[in-house]
């Protein structure tokens, strides 16, 4: 399951070059940066209403989908920038051990 | 590399039974959902405006860190209602061939 | 020109019991408040990214559309909510004071 | 109650002057516009988080409080802009009467 998000980059950097009119992804490569942000910027939005949904069952489907789009948004924008996915990874990877969850803690509060 | 996420995601799940004094996961636990939402929101704010400032070098490292907050909180969300990042995973994965971004492009435009 | 919003608040009352087909803000009111939130946090990501384009005449204008935009549909939820524009005023009335602006000041620092 | 909005405007602006070490607009000020910008992204947020747990009346109150925060740093940036309030009421103005809300129904739908 887990290079599924490897995968899906790979797509994205494909469909860079696809037909406008035939991909989504190429569509929103033609509009540009502010497009792509403002997708971006409407997911969060419906990712934050879900999660006050997700109550009940349909609604947690319905969060999951959410922060697919978010995510999905958020890489078509790295793809744009001509920015690795690899680069989020290890900024992660970083803050995957205790020590980078605390420093975390450390510099925002 | 890919396995990243996974990592983080079990990381995140073991800090959420950490001392909220000493983890800042756990702080955002007992917090609860909205304060993690309010982080959510901000970092998704954060990540557009980064990307504006993203000409240079030193703007791209930013804007990759500020991805990096975004997927992050989005994960600690996840964990707060119990929904497993697999799912999430799983969801991208219908997303990754040819025929899923296209049916995406289908429902959202 | 100050009793603008008065009116325009005045107005959007008005078209609650409109014709969901004929006018924009009774659609809205059909479509229940998540959607208007959708819009609501739509335009605040529009008024950041013109905020980011705001170097020249026609990015400033755009800049003022989009604040217009991000006040317009705070309205429309408020009267969706039935609370009243008046209590935002009586708010903001509270902090255009000196006081006020250093007790906020004091409360989020 | 009006012109509690005009009177703001009036104290932001000398408030731009005032010491950032005595007043939270002055401070905002020194920060810049892309701090600016996370305020308002923050209190977006929180809007869209009090609108979905305005069910009683101390949520509507809290809502009410996010709302007047959502304007009073749209009206920060405005004012760091060097932007003035009364463009933003104008463009207001032109949506208050019927044609104006059809309008922009025609040009968002």
């Amino acid at each position: 399951m887990s290079d599924v998000l490897v995968q899906l980059a790979a797509t994205l950097e494909a469909r860079k070059q696809a037909d406008p009119d035939a991909s989504y992804v190429a569509s929103l490569h033609r509009k540009g940066l502010n497009k792509i942000l403002e997708k971006l910027g409407e997911e969060a939005t419906e990712v934050v209403i879900a999660a006050k949904d997700a109550g009940d069952n349909s609604g947690r489907k319905e969060l999951v989908g959410e922060v697919a789009d978010l995510w999905f948004h958020s890489m078509v924008m790295l793809s744009h920038l001509d920015i690795s996915f690899d680069e989020v990874l290890e900024c992660l990877a970083a803050r995957a051990g205790v020590s980078g969850l605390e420093e975390k803690a450390a510099r925002k509060s």
